[in-house]
């Protein structure tokens, strides 16, 4: 089989090179596109040097494409790349709302992904890590209600973001001004309530994905859900404070031992030896870590808990690489 | 009338003469008291530079005594203040769950204040900020429950914490690995959900202190709360994203309109011309700034909102002063 990565010299990108290598998938090819800037470099991949290509205007030869070079060049390209033949991965917002997409995270609908005409959508980075979490109790006990509030890290926005911290803390710390190009205010030891654009409720994007994308993927369209996304001076992984009110009432201990179980998940959760999920220690895990679990206070018999993932693994480049996979062994892509 | 600082060379110590300074509180007299260490240190206070005492085992000659040296030094010596003559405004937690002592935040339930024996309580930085906020909409509304996920800064934890934010950058910008001394985990590009010790109930000290600390100051002992606590790498004023269901519906437009006209609150909601509050623009400002004010996903006609309060503002050294303000301009304390 062909893989091809568009994308490939990004954040997410360099991820996916790093998945691929550990990766389980069965390819005999891989294919590195990129922008004109970034064409000519070469990027290494088990004990070679692979030379990144121009993405080109219409069909890429390979079985699966995975695409993360934003949503305007998968809109303009994809239909040209499933045309000739492939199967698309999307890491984008282009196509994760249309109803003949599936919108998939393999721990929890991944037999959606065999459904799929042509693309399959990677969900938002915040999304997809509560939804390994959240998923297991909604199964189990029925999600009435879900409140989240996100501690996002500046790689959510790409290595850009990444750099405009190092800089910006490096410049206050020598006494001088941040500046802010990637984020709409210095982000150094900032807190920015605002990511992606304000829709006519007042809630942003990255908010309303949180929303789209939990029912769509639970397979539940009435599901209630809300959302308070914000920017923090962190490099790598979200944390997400998460309070739901649930159908049947669920003790933590129980909570606990059902996640134990759960695909994806870790649980980090012994507040007596300082356990719990923090960047610090989700940053380059694949399994998201979960913990902080109590009775919620203002839902009785409800939960209230704290997540970290690592947004470029599971919220992005892992999650994308665990579809292929899933439909490689499911039979629904070449070997 | 003569004032007293207690725990003058402290964080919040440093934040009161800067509030006293510009206050209108009448005084012919401040006296500086501190550990041992910094004794014989002096102040610059209105052109003056005062000297650093010791702070005395037994009564102090002041009629108000502003006490922010750690629960352990009130508690021990703050009766022996009170039965010297002196009313005595704590920021330590030690009295603030006692029946006798008011717990005040001016804005809220300054009268109570009056009803003093000797000892007023101020309460929990990251309580006095959400109340500023929160009880406009309750006194309007009434709310029902009230869901708060923070964002913690550093000075929270005293000069101390914003030092080990600071050194810890510094050396993982040079390559090297930050220390934890102040909290439990290196805070630098890090998130840690654990302020305070761990309860039975699985909730932290700090998050149980804003249920209790909502419910006394708003006279409510049923008020439905709960809360998340978490540090992150900030160096002052804590942002809060709280959820609020409403016993009769508002609109985010009225909930705006009944707070431009709040004590103590400055609306900062216009997400088209990028203002929501935030650390960078809250840091130093007595006001509590409130935005991103839209209805609730979770609770129709019930709101959430975003805030951002200087904590050792609003959340300690202003508070406290402003209660004496209270006090004096109520005929309790002479002038």
């Amino acid at each position: 089989m062909r893989v091809a990565i568009v994308g490939a010299t990004g954040a997410v990108g360099h991820e996916l090179l790093s998945v691929l290598e550990r990766s389980p998938l069965q390819f005999t090819e891989l294919q590195l596109y990129a922008s004109p800037r970034s064409a000519g470099t070469t990027l290494p991949f088990r004990g070679q040097d692979l030379t990144v290509q121009v993405t080109p205007e219409g069909a890429i030869p390979a079985d699966v494409i995975l695409a993360s070079a934003g949503a305007s060049i998968s809109k303009a390209l994809a239909p040209a790349w499933v045309a000739g033949g492939a199967v698309v991965i999307d890491n984008s917002s282009a196509f994760r709302y249309d109803d003949h997409v599936p919108l998939v995270v393999p721990e929890v609908n991944g037999e959606a992904a065999l459904q799929h005409q042509g693309i399959i959508a990677n969900p938002n980075c915040t999304t997809a890590i509560a939804a390994v979490a959240v998923y297991p109790l909604h199964r189990q006990y029925g999600v009435r209600r879900m409140i989240v509030s996100t501690y996002q890290a500046t790689s959510g926005a790409g290595a850009k973001g990444m750099d405009e911290l190092l800089e910006g803390t490096r410049a206050v710390l020598d006494g001088a001004e941040a500046t802010a190009q990637v984020f709409a205010h210095p982000i150094p030891f900032n807190v920015i309530p605002h990511i992606d654009a304000f829709q006519a409720n007042g809630y942003t994007k990255e908010e309303m994905k949180v929303v789209w994308e939990t029912r769509k993927i639970f397979g539940e369209p009435d599901l209630v859900v809300s959302c308070t996304a914000v920017r923090i001076p962190t490099l790598r992984t979200h944390s997400e404070a998460i309070t739901l009110e649930l159908e049947r009432p669920a003790t933590p201990d129980e909570a606990r031992d059902l996640l134990r179980g759960a695909p994806g998940v870790e649980v980090r959760d012994n507040p007596g030896d300082k356990l719990y999920p923090m960047p610090l220690t989700a940053s380059g895990k694949y399994a998201v870590e979960v913990g902080r679990i109590r009775e919620s206070l203002v839902f009785p018999g409800g939960l209230e808990l704290f997540v970290a993932g690592d947004q470029l693994l599971k919220g992005a480049a892992l999650n994308a690489v665990q579809i292929a996979e899933y439909l490689q062994q499911h039979g629904a892509l070449p070997q």
